[in-house]
């Protein structure tokens, strides 16, 4: 028994190892994303337009990984919930992966106009969602609720920003029409940050789930299996 | 052995019955959502607002049935396959949920003011993603991947109609600085419409994986477990 019980604690470790990777990944090219509109940086946009290849492979062999594990190993109780869990978190960095394409898209559009404003708040966003992620899956990795928690509270950071952002674009596009189209691209990243916040407090929701059994999703409480 | 396994089917099943009851509530909060911002009608939209309770305790419920069937029946290849598609469908039903809300909250906004024009994608974009959302659903419970296929083909013309809205929307915000607010919740709403169609896509592709153990998400074969 203690062969095959190690080799699964090696294999879970792999699928930690590789979801970590996966979340470097996506969150390098939401810098990038970030970065390009700031900068107004064509080919730093251009770069994460066309590279979503290496997160995308990541991607499937995660969801291989997770199959495996179940399949051959018919894992219970908390590893079952940390599979689960890996399951989800895959799904929810392979979109933070797109987000930043959707981000790259709208920034594309953006530097052919002339600059709106000095962009602050959207950097702002962009750290904040990045530092989400990162701790989101350090709690997964640590099966630490607590910081799991933190992820949860600075969601309302984000939508805060968002709010922010866009009273402030409005009244610029209201002012004056010219800069209807690069501000309406503003609001979008905004809103594309702020889903990249909520795909981080669904993994932080996941882990707090994982650890202590009890779902946070909709604030109610939840026997264990 | 036999009660067991017959035991399991109707765990399967009743599964599968609790995800279309799920795919139903998601589907006709849509519909609602839509129809409130169409007809103006800010009874119903309220009532959008404020009625997500049965579709989060149908989320935590489906999640606990997806892992007490992991848990105590250690399924293998199809089924497991379907139980952990089910575990993903739930998720995308949960956000179909969500963005309900968030066409509601657009619509609020969207009714305040006077109407910018006739509303005629808007709801026909509704009825696509309506119909995908179905389409995909009935793919799973069918393991249909014809149907499924058809589903992602729904996906580009839920694409263009977003992209004929925005430009539309667009040129009304630059004639007339009076259309800036009300027709950028009506764009808005267009891209949470879209969001609907991309998870009834992302329900779609985990069909095709769950029948066929290929995995069509991003266009490269993938070998089964």
């Amino acid at each position: 028994m203690d062969r095959p019980i190690r080799h699964f604690q090696e294999e879970l470790e792999g699928l930690q190892t590789r979801l970590l990777e996966m979340g470097g990944l996506a969150e390098e090219r939401v810098r990038a994303a970030v970065d390009g509109v700031v900068s107004r940086d064509v080919s730093l946009i251009d770069r994460v337009l066309r590279g979503d290849e290496p997160i995308n492979e990541l991607h499937m062999e995660i969801d291989n990984r997770c199959f495996k594990l179940l399949a051959l190993h018919q894992p219970m109780a908390t590893d079952l919930r940390a599979i689960v869990a890996g399951v989800k978190i895959n799904v929810d960095l392979e979109r933070v992966g797109d987000l930043a394409v959707n981000i790259a898209e709208a920034a594309r559009r953006y530097v052919t106009h002339p600059p709106v404003k000095k962009l602050i708040d959207i950097p702002q966003m962009g750290d904040i969602a990045q530092a989400m992620l990162r701790d989101a899956l350090d709690s997964f990795v640590r099966r630490d609720t607590r910081l799991a928690q933190q992820v949860l509270n600075e969601d309302d950071r984000l939508d805060g920003l968002k709010t922010q952002i866009f009273r402030e674009l409005l009244s610029y596009m209201l002012q004056d029409p010219g800069t209807v189209e690069p501000a309406l691209d503003l609001i979008l990243i905004s809103r594309h940050l702020e889903r990249i916040g909520d795909h981080a407090t669904n993994i932080a929701e996941d882990v707090i789930f994982m650890v202590s059994a009890l779902d946070v999703r909709h604030h109610a409480p939840n026997p264990p299996v």
